[in-house]
């Protein structure tokens, strides 16, 4: 069974003064989402817009996907039908068409997606870009999506049609491609990166492609309305799924950068230093080391 | 962890004039091969030839792959080493480079590999263009790499170094890359798709594809030197994994293709036919439905 153009491989015009953006993205049962307690529709939205997330942190504009399915032959029915429902909706949502890909059956249900985008020629913006001084933003708000994880925990599949943002952040997530493209073609980000796997896990990798330290603010993380106190502030610290952006900003940029974009808070969190640690500062008094604890494969 | 160019997606430079090719494959521990027997060496060179071999298929030039890897955490010393050896003596023998992917953690070790290839513009061929009366063709010999499994399977993990040609096409196959260029730049096929599921099941595909049927002649199917009786044609007929060319070729470019392709043989097995049906002429007074019996997960 093969989805999309039906042939061995799929075909793709590039843009002239355009680079290919790449990149796959795993979404395993049991690891990124549970066969019986997520909406089959959520997957399938899901899958889709956390890859094309990666293609946002550089820069780029998705165009088009490879969906990989490997499905019990007890899911090829509904179960299938509401997921391709769901990848549907999110592909019509971020403008970016199924060209192919791979199905097979599996016990497990697997789900591997690549996405191919394009960015302007020189215009891409990489982890690898931030400098001692740059000052470090955050989008939108941290955490929410933790929270939305908590709050499907507690109520589980029979979510009220009316959902909470957190829940609809943690079931629908909406990748930032229009700030990504923003930010790289006005040239404001040295750095840039999506926030998928938590703050303090993700900015360690943004510093150390750097080859750069940060000092985070402990005050100055967004959270969303109604989150408050140490819990939330974990949430924002540490919490997953939330693919908003992380990028560094050079201090005369960082002048002429708007602290809103379409109507999303740009948030300055920190600032880029030389020495290699990512350090928290909690008040004028403590700075604390922020260690990576977010999402990590091997750690879990 | 993150392998390849370490940033959240890969950037790709598409030639002036060409098109882009892009393909996934699976590669499952239980369907594809398995973790106790098949050398992690030959799952590395294998998960990316087959994936390769749909490039070629379409008269592409495989440039770079996305590694899309989940292992349990005991694989990620030995296991994984030769792993990566394997992969990257394909990639060398391919020429084609490893530019980003995503790894995680997962109980059944699951591969899933991204190629994307060019072909010069107008020149891909695809699986929809056989006409009746055009020649069906296939490259090299059928069955030889079944026949390795059944070897491989007699004699388990430590097959001797001195490989048979069998053994050695199950293990590390090529996909046909310079053949597949060579017809699609000469124009010599009109539909070609590669042979990975058994001919039976495959010519069905390219047969549907382009609304034709199609009659094989059983006695013209290649076969390697030493297979003959009922059980090799039966594997010339319906093993997998032979990741050779099936191309249809017009009358009149049939009279100047050679039947040879630096020392590959070119053998013409049958004609494209109007009616939809998939024939087998096993002499001349008995012609049978070939049914696809080949590889398909969802009929195991």
């Amino acid at each position: 069974m093969r989805l999309g153009c039906g042939d061995d491989a799929a075909l793709w015009q590039p843009r002239p003064g355009y680079q290919t953006v790449l990149t796959s993205d795993w979404f395993l049962e049991g690891s990124h989402f549970l066969r019986e307690k997520h909406p089959a529709d959520s997957v399938g939205w899901k899958c889709l817009a956390r890859a094309v997330s990666d293609i946002a942190a550089m820069g780029g504009i998705p165009r088009c996907f490879l969906l990989n399915l490997a499905i019990p032959a007890s899911h090829t029915g509904r179960w299938l039908d509401e997921f391709l429902g769901g990848l549907r909706r999110a592909a019509k949502f971020l403008r970016c068409s199924m060209a192919g890909g791979d199905t097979t059956r599996n016990h497990q249900i697997l789900i591997n997606v690549t996405v191919v985008g394009e960015v302007k020629q020189g215009k891409a913006v990489l982890r690898s870009g931030a400098r001692p001084g740059d000052l470090l933003f955050v989008s939108g708000n941290l955490g929410e999506a933790e929270l939305g994880l908590q709050e499907f925990r507690r109520r589980g599949k029979h979510a009220p049609k009316a959902m909470s943002p957190a829940l609809r952040k943690h079931l629908y997530p909406k990748p930032q491609i229009q700030l990504g493209q923003w930010l790289a073609e006005n040239q404001f980000a040295s750095a840039m990166m999506d926030l998928s796997d938590g703050l303090s896990t993700d900015l360690g990798r943004l510093c150390e492609a750097s080859g750069v330290g940060a000092v985070v603010e402990e005050c100055a993380v967004p959270l969303a309305r109604g989150m408050a106190g140490q819990e939330a502030i974990g949430c924002g610290l540490h919490g997953g799924d939330d693919y908003e952006l992380l990028f560094t900003v050079h201090p005369k940029q960082a002048q002429r950068l708007p602290r809103q974009y379409q109507g999303l808070r740009l948030t300055p969190i920190g600032e880029i230093t030389r020495g290699r640690q990512i350090l928290l500062r909690i008040d004028d008094a403590s700075v604390v080391p922020l260690k990576p604890s977010g999402w990590d494969p091997f750690r879990k």
